[in-house]
């Protein structure tokens, strides 16, 4: 199929045409870039909404309730599901399968696990782009799920517009040994399974650290790519400006839910809904999702940086020449790289593609 | 402390020394690359032991006896423990302090828990950067554990010499639904509990998996950066050729261990020890290290490319200005990671470093 025809297929809303396009995005196959750059337009409907929290909080149980109730509303719903860590492969979609079968038909609602993305740029790029084809396709929702919360996780995470953390009374010894980042992160606390023993214990944990940071920006924190986007970030100036000027302020909710029972997910839609709203009273939306086009952009220059310089064999058989040097301990790979940067820096500029 | 300072006290072998420079080492600060450059030359003498397994399957255990009987043998060891998915602080170090607390006052053994390594070039260079100061520091043999079989594991995994998968009956449904990537990367396959039932089926299934795969190659497999290796590895061409007249060669032994017990633990230091001469006889040991020393000047390049592309105020600047245009849809980010590379890329050569 020609690449017009799948995105006029695309256009049409043929649910094959969307497979096809997120599998050739989310592998970088020939053309993926042609195909983001002509969706790119159309992307910024949807509500991007993400799901962390330890394994077993029960991220799966919620997200597949959400996606029963935005469909009772008539939205339509992608979900990424994304688990960097399983050693299995991408069967047991959402570990949850019986209970997403009676969603699997619905053309209203599409769904993605995500496993890794080894070298192509790392998995929050990759869930980036998967959601920009599903947001330019025209669903309303999006929900990011996340299996753990390490490092990786907490870059997904921060592809969405609202993050939900999940807990559950179980998960842990206490929240103060929560990993830094992870209650940064969330915009809405879930307390889930909130009839065992410790939930109280759990929630009040929460308010109190919460209530300790009172005043403090519980924004995403941009810390990528090896800088702090904080110094030069114009945006996130101007935002942290305008808050002492705008009494529209954000203190994440710490809510119940028993997810099995079906309980408290009324009051899940209702933050959400919240959230959202104050996303956009306050400007932060925009900042937002200027932050996470920045991201976007300089993970395209790295990884053109990359295909461009490791795809030069001109370049990987200098390099070659280079490592029995640096095996007997004559040369290091600093001085090699730096070298390296010298001799071949000039292929990242790309000219040679013309 | 100056830096000459510090590496006199690093040489004369002193504890705090060596804490300090792997502290330097693993967040990058100030000086770091002058430090791995002058301690380079000293690398190459550790034996890298790599642990990897699903969650609950013994890593830790298994890693805790192997200390006390390398200690026995009179060998210092450095212990790097690497979970990127532990949504907590490290305090839980290997997951078994109490185990591993009657080494934690012994001086040959040094242990340092990694949990992520943010943007700053990755987990894996992160534990290749951490081994190769305790390779220098004089460790013999250097544990390196990792918690999970995602992708970031296998990567870490790739940094060692030898590779210990373990496994337990309980697992997985089963050994075929491993991920592609995890049977590949194993030199040594331990089944522990194997007591427990289904501990015969699971030995059966990886058995059968490594009597189909006979004659194929189980060395690592370099898949980094986004390029087929292969393709262009003089080294491993050289060594595929040489294979046919190599007799050498390496079948993965699938051995039984209960940890609880202190089973099994000999067989494994036996394998260890066949498998190194394996590695020095066969020529693979020099391969595989070429192969890691590749992979070091290509992490340490693209660290390089972005700390000049990212921390130059003026690329930053520049990029800002184009993300209206991103935003409105008027202008795609790779459009703009194009430009940029075009306008900012000879930022890359470093010149202006001088």
């Amino acid at each position: 199929m020609s690449s017009n025809r799948l995105l006029d297929d695309f256009d049409a809303g043929k649910p094959a045409a969307l497979a096809r396009v997120v599998s050739i995005v989310e592998n970088h196959r020939a053309g993926f870039e042609e195909i983001l750059a002509s969706l790119h337009s159309r992307t910024g409907g949807a509500r991007r909404i993400g799901l962390t929290g330890p394994p077993g909080a029960g991220k799966s149980s919620i997200t597949a309730l959400l996606v029963k109730r935005f469909r009772d509303a008539g939205l339509k719903v992608g979900v990424i599901a994304v688990d960097p860590t399983s050693p299995f492969t991408g069967g047991a979609l959402l570990g949850d399968r019986v209970r997403m079968e009676n969603v699997a038909l619905d053309p209203g609602v599409f769904i993605r696990s995500m496993a890794t993305r080894g070298s192509l740029g790392g998995l929050a790029a990759a869930t980036r782009e998967v959601a920009d084809v599903l947001d330019a396709f025209g669903f309303d929702r999006l929900l990011i799920e996340t299996v753990g919360v390490g490092q990786s996780e907490l870059d997904v995470a921060r592809t969405a517009d609202t993050t939900l953390l999940i807990l559950v009374p179980e998960s842990g010894d206490s929240i103060q040994t929560l990993k830094a980042g992870v209650m940064e992160v969330a915009d809405i606390f879930v307390v889930n399974k909130a009839d065992r023993p410790g939930a109280d214990r759990l929630r009040n944990d929460v308010e109190l650290m919460l209530g300790l940071r009172k005043g403090v920006s519980f924004g995403n924190t941009p810390a990528h790519h090896g800088v702090d986007l904080k110094r030069l970030n114009p945006a996130r100036l101007a935002r942290e400006a305008a808050k002492t000027d705008n009494p529209i302020e954000w203190t994440p909710p710490v809510l119940s839910a028993i997810a099995i029972k079906e309980e408290g997910i009324d009051e899940i839609l209702t933050a959400l809904d919240r959230h959202f709203a104050y996303l956009e009273q306050s400007g932060t939306l925009r900042t937002r999702r200027r932050e996470r086009m920045r991201e976007r952009v300089m993970d395209v220059v790295e990884d053109k940086v990359r295909g461009r310089l490791w795809k030069d064999t001109g370049t990987m058989s200098w390099l070659e020449l280079q490592l029995p040097a640096v095996e007997e301990g004559s040369a290091t790979p600093f001085g090699v790289a730096d070298e390296l940067l010298r001799q071949r820096g000039e292929l990242v500029r790309g000219e040679e593609d013309k």
